[in-house]
C-alpha cells in the first residue's frame, strides 16, 4: 500500500496511540472532581497545555482542548462574530479557506453579517493588500489560512498579521491545520488572535484538536454547561486526548526541519515528473508547502484516476476529503481561476515524512501505465 | 484504591481501549474520501451507528457521534430551539436537569427565549402533570433527564414522553447519560424526539458521545464545514472513537440486568448504614437507579468528608463533578428543598457493576472511622 492522501489523514503514530491508551487508563478520573485522581487527570491536562503553548510559542491559558479543527474554526468563527457584534457585523474571510471557515461565515451570513470573501489575484495569490481594500468600519474577524489544503498554497498569514497590526479591535484568526509540521508556525510570529490545528493531520487521533485563542474573555462558546477550558468549552475534558494531541504536536514541530526537508524532495521530484507528462496540468504554485501537489489531467474526471490508482493500492484524493463525496469539482481551483476541466480532474497527492523515495517512484511508475488508459470522460477531446 | 465516583467518570472497558487502538491503527482513512480506505473507515463508522441503533431501539440514521454529552445535549437544545423559532420560542426544562441543559436553556435565554423550568413537588418528584402545565401555546421544547446525576433520581420520562405524544409539534429530549447500563434505555419506548448518552460514564472513553435524534433535517447544527452525520455535525469523523463508544454501549446494555441487580445490592446496603448512622440525612429517593446514594452531614462540609475519605484511598464526590470546583452547594438539592445545611454537605456515592461488596465493606468501616471524626463547619451545632 502506498499511502499519499495524507492531508485528508495520517496513520496515528505508535507513542500517540500509547500515551492515549496509557492515560485513558492511569488519569480515567474527571479533572473537575475534587479528590486526588480528578487532580491528576486536570494535572495531565495542564501539562499538555503548557506544552502545546510553548511549541506553539503561546500563553498556556491561550490554549483551548476542541474536537478537532472544524469545531476550533466555527468556535474562532462563530464565537468571535457573537461576542463582537454590537461592534460590527462585517467579516473578511479569504475564499480559499476550508469549509469550515467558508461554511461557518455561511451560516453568520444568513444571521445578518455581511461577509467579504476576498478572491485570489491574477497570479492565484490572495494578497495582505486585497485583504486591506476589503475592510470596513464594522469589520471585527479576519480569516487567512496558512496552508491551502487542495493546493498547499502558502498564503500570506503573516502580512495579514502584520497588516492587521493596525486594526487593533479586528480580531485575526489562522486556520493552521496544513501548516503544521510542513512550514515553520508560531502563533506569536504570525500575529494572529486564534490559531486552529487538528491532531489527526499529523499522525495525531481524530476527534481532538486545539484553538489557541488570544483572549477568551471576548469570546462566546459553541456550547454550554460548565467552566471547563475556561468557561469556554463545557463538557467532561478528554486529558488522554490531549496528551496525545500534544504528543502529535510535539513530534510535528521537532521532525519538522528534518521531514519538510524530505517532503520537499519528494515533491521536487514529483513536480518534475508531471512536467513532463503532456496529460497532466500542475495546480498547486510555486510556493507551497512541501507535502502537496495537485495536478489535473484534463478531459479525465478525478474520480477514475483516484480509482485507476487504487487497484495498485496507491491512494491519492480528489480535491479535499470533506467535499469529496459531494461533489467532485474542486472550489478552490476554481476560485483561483482555473477552467472547468481542470477543476473537475484535479487530483491531491499529500505526503508525509514518512513517505519513501521508493514509494515515490513506484507511484509515477503506476501513474505512467495507467494514468493515460483512463478512459477521457464523454465529450472530452 | 476504592473508586466510588462513577458518575463522574469510570475507568475505561480493556475491550473499549482495544477496540480503540486497533480501529486507530487499521481505519485510518477519512470517511469522506473515495479511495478504498476512506470507504473501510466509512463502513466501520456505519456499522457502529447501526449497532447503536439497534442497542437503543432507534433507526441508524437516527444516531448521531458527538464529541460528548454536553455536545449532544446543547445541539439537541440550541440546535431545536433554532431549527423552531419560527414556531415558537418557549422551551420547559426540569429544574434538576444537569448543566448542559441549563446552561444551554440559560443561553437561549439571553438571546429571547422564555424558559419555564418545572420545579419537583413536595415530594422531590418533578411530575409529567406539572410538566404538562408549564406548556404554552409557543412551547416547541421539553427537556427532562432521565436519572438525575446527583441523587440517582429517576425521574418520569416516560411519562412525559406518553403525555407529550398529544403535543406532537414539540420536541421533546432526554438525557439518558446517568440511566444507560443503569435502568431499560429504549429511544422508542421513552417516546423521546432526542436522547443524549456519554461514553466515558459507561467504561468508554472521554471525547465521544452519541446523540440520538428522530428527525436531523429539522435540526440547526452547532457547526458547519461539511456534509458529514448527515449534515448535522460537520468534522472528520472518529469512526475508531465511535466504535469504541458503540462497543461500551453494547457492554452496559448486555450487563445491565446483571451489573443493575448487583449495584442495587450494594446500594441498599449502603442505605441500611446510613440510615443507622446519626450524622448522616439521606437525600436520595427510594425510586432511584441502582447506582446512586447521595447523603449529608450537615453541619460538615462535603469537601472535607471527601478529602477525610481519600486519606484512606476510597474516592466519593461533591455534587456533580462539573461544578464541584465552583461551588459545593447542590442546586440540585436545594431544588428539591433541602436546607443550606444539607445542600452544602452532599456527598455522592457511585458504584459501577465492577465495584465489589468488599470495597463497600471497607468504605463503610472508613466511614465510621473517619468522618464522625471530620471537624464541624464554622457555626454548625
Ligand atoms: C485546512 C483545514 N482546515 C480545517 C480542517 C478540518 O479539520 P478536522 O478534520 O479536524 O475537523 C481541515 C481538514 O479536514 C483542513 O484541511
Ligand atoms: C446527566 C448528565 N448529563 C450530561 C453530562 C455531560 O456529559 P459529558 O461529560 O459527556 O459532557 C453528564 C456528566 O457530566 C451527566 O451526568
Amino acid at each position: 500500500m502506498i499511502y499519499l492522501d495524507n492531508s485528508a489523514a495520517t496513520i496515528p503514530d505508535e507513542e500517540v496511540l500509547k500515551t492515549f491508551t496509557k492515560a485513558s487508563s492511569a488519569y480515567f478520573g474527571n479533572p473537575s472532581s475534587l479528590h486526588k485522581l480528578g487532580g491528576e487527570a486536570s494535572a495531565l491536562l495542564e501539562k499538555a497545555r503548557e506544552k502545546a503553548a510553548e511549541l506553539l510559542e503561546a500563553e498556556q491559558h491561550q490554549v483551548l482542548f476542541t474536537s478537532g479543527a472544524t469545531e476550533s474554526n466555527n468556535l474562532a468563527v462563530q464565537g468571535t462574530a457573537y461576542a463582537r457584534q454590537n461592534r460590527g457585523k462585517h467579516v473578511v474571510v479569504s475564499s480559499l479557506e476550508h469549509p469550515s471557515i467558508l461554511e461557518a461565515v455561511a451560516y453568520l451570513e444568513r444571521e445578518g453579517w455581511d461577509v467579504t470573501r476576498v478572491s485570489p489575484q491574477m497570479n492565484g495569490d490572495v494578497t495582505a493588500q486585497s485583504v486591506k481594500r476589503a475592510l470596513r468600519e464594522d469589520t471585527v474577524l479576519v480569516c487567512m489560512m496558512h496552508v491551502n489544503n487542495e493546493t498547499g498554497a502558502i498564503l500570506p498569514a503573516e502580512e495579514v498579521g502584520l497588516m492587521l497590526k493596525r486594526y487593533p479591535r479586528i480580531h485575526y484568526h489562522v486556520d493552521a491545520v496544513q501548516a503544521v509540521g510542513k512550514i515553520p508556525v508560531s502563533f506569536r510570529t504570525i500575529g494572529a488572535d486564534s490559531l486552529s490545528i487538528s491532531a489527526h493531520k499529523i499522525h495525531g487521533l481524530k476527534g481532538t484538536g486545539l484553538l489557541v485563542y488570544r483572549d477568551t474573555r471576548n469570546l462566546t462558546p459553541l456550547f454550554f454547561g460548565g467552566a471547563q477550558e475556561s468557561g469556554i468549552r463545557a463538557g467532561t475534558e478528554n486529558p488522554a486526548g490531549a496528551a496525545a494531541a500534544v504528543k502529535a504536536l510535539r513530534l510535528a514541530v521537532s521532525n519538522r526541519p528534518e521531514h519538510a526537508a524530505h517532503m520537499r524532495d519528494l515533491n521536487v521530484q514529483l513536480e518534475t515528473f508531471f512536467k513532463e507528462r503532456k496529460e497532466v496540468v500542475i495546480n498547486s504554485p510555486a510556493q507551497r508547502a512541501p507535502h502537496i501537489i495537485n495536478v489535473s489531467c484534463p478531459g479525465r474526471k478525478a474520480e477514475t484516476v483516484v480509482h485507476a490508482l487504487e487497484q495498485r493500492e496507491i491512494y491519492i484524493s480528489t480535491t479535499s476529503a470533506c467535499s469529496s463525496r459531494v461533489s467532485n469539482e474542486s472550489s478552490v481551483l476554481k476560485e483561483m481561476g482555473a477552467d472547468q476541466s481542470v477543476a473537475e480532474s484535479a487530483v491531491r497527492i499529500s505526503l508525509s515524512g514518512r513517505t519513501t523515495a521508493e514509494e515515490i517512484g513506484s507511484f509515477m511508475k503506476a501513474w505512467e501505465q495507467t494514468v493515460p488508459e483512463v478512459t477521457l470522460a464523454k465529450g472530452a477531446k
